[in-house]
């Protein structure tokens, strides 16, 4: 399509890679863009760059944190005996839309997957068994630790992963029901469903490792 | 959601500002590009702002250009006789894409809507009417003019309006044929669709004004 400038057809191209973004909607994101007040262009350009400048993870949860530690993490009134642990930030923001768990959460970034070669040391699994050996250490572990990785092959893999690394290390862990129809995202989830499948979590009977 | 961080919370908010944007994919798209390779973040931003910076209105047809003229109105090789008038500028990238249109454009930026106070005096009809009038003044009126808006009731009443101003300063005046779904959006068509509507295109027989 020669008859687009070059500053169009570049914003049209910025949008199209964006995940769910087809090249028509893409088009009618930059022309509306054109459109409407510069201020609001500007604005979504600003908080563009800002998300990326002021934005990293928080050092103890790996959610995104505008400081050392996210908001959950920083929160005094949080239940600090349940551990919930998700693959992605997303996950956590769809826990918290249901209302339905005031613990601490836990982002690994992804979860296991040989196949995409994607093994433990490339999430913060680490880090996760890092902060229950200090709760051990301590002499306070986690009463629970709820995995919440989504209902895939690869979630599955990593709950059974995790499961057996700290069954001994906390007072129980449990998965999420499959209330979540199986092969789904968790972070479609209605919030119905996602409060089912909190309460009807189960504990994983594990033998622990040798 | 007090767990959303503030930068992360306005970027949602920008996102959902767009047409077609819920809040849930605005949450997608922003965790996505917390994800990807900062610089895709910052290609983004960059491209919104360039694209406000360095477009503005072809001085002939209204459609967005980088320099005075637009590379329709600048190519040479273009048909001289023919003009057609659309809506928006996204119009003229669906017609383009057919290939079945070799003349020249003209963008009203809108259509006739009493009801939304939308008059003529808010279009650029004024422009569409000195460019028809110039070409009359040099002895070389144009051969046809086809009015593509949108087989709307706006579009119609806008056709209708034009057809009664151009009559008698043109050769022909023609609209192009409702292959399109009357009540749709001419951008939305599929290229079939359009090419037949282009071809099928018909005189409008109306009686010059007094």
């Amino acid at each position: 399509m020669t008859v687009l400038v070059e500053p169009v057809a570049r914003l049209i191209e910025a949008f199209a890679r964006l995940p769910g973004v087809g090249p028509k909607t893409a088009q009618r994101l930059t022309y509306h863009l054109l459109r409407v007040p510069e201020t609001e262009a500007r604005t979504l350009a600003a908080a563009l760059v800002a998300v990326r400048d002021d934005v990293r993870y928080c050092e103890r949860c790996f959610d995104f944190s505008t400081g050392p530690l996210c908001p959950v993490c920083a929160d005094p009134s949080r239940d600090d005996t349940r551990l919930c642990v998700v693959e992605e930030p997303l996950d956590v923001l769809a826990i918290e839309r249901t209302r339905a768990f005031r613990g601490r959460y836990h982002v690994l970034h992804g979860a296991i997957s040989p196949v995409d070669g994607i093994g433990p040391d490339r999430l913060r699994i680490r880090e996760l068994l890092d902060r229950v050996a200090e709760r051990v250490a301590a002499d306070e572990p986690y009463e629970e630790v709820i995995l919440a990785t989504d209902p895939t092959l690869e979630g599955e893999a990593t709950a059974m992963y995790l499961a057996e690394r700290l069954t001994g290390q906390v007072g129980s862990v449990s998965r999420i029901a499959r209330g979540i129809p199986v092969g789904g995202d968790l972070e479609y989830a209605d919030e119905v469903t996602l409060v089912r499948a909190m309460q009807g979590r189960q504990e994983l009977a594990v033998a622990p490792r040798p």
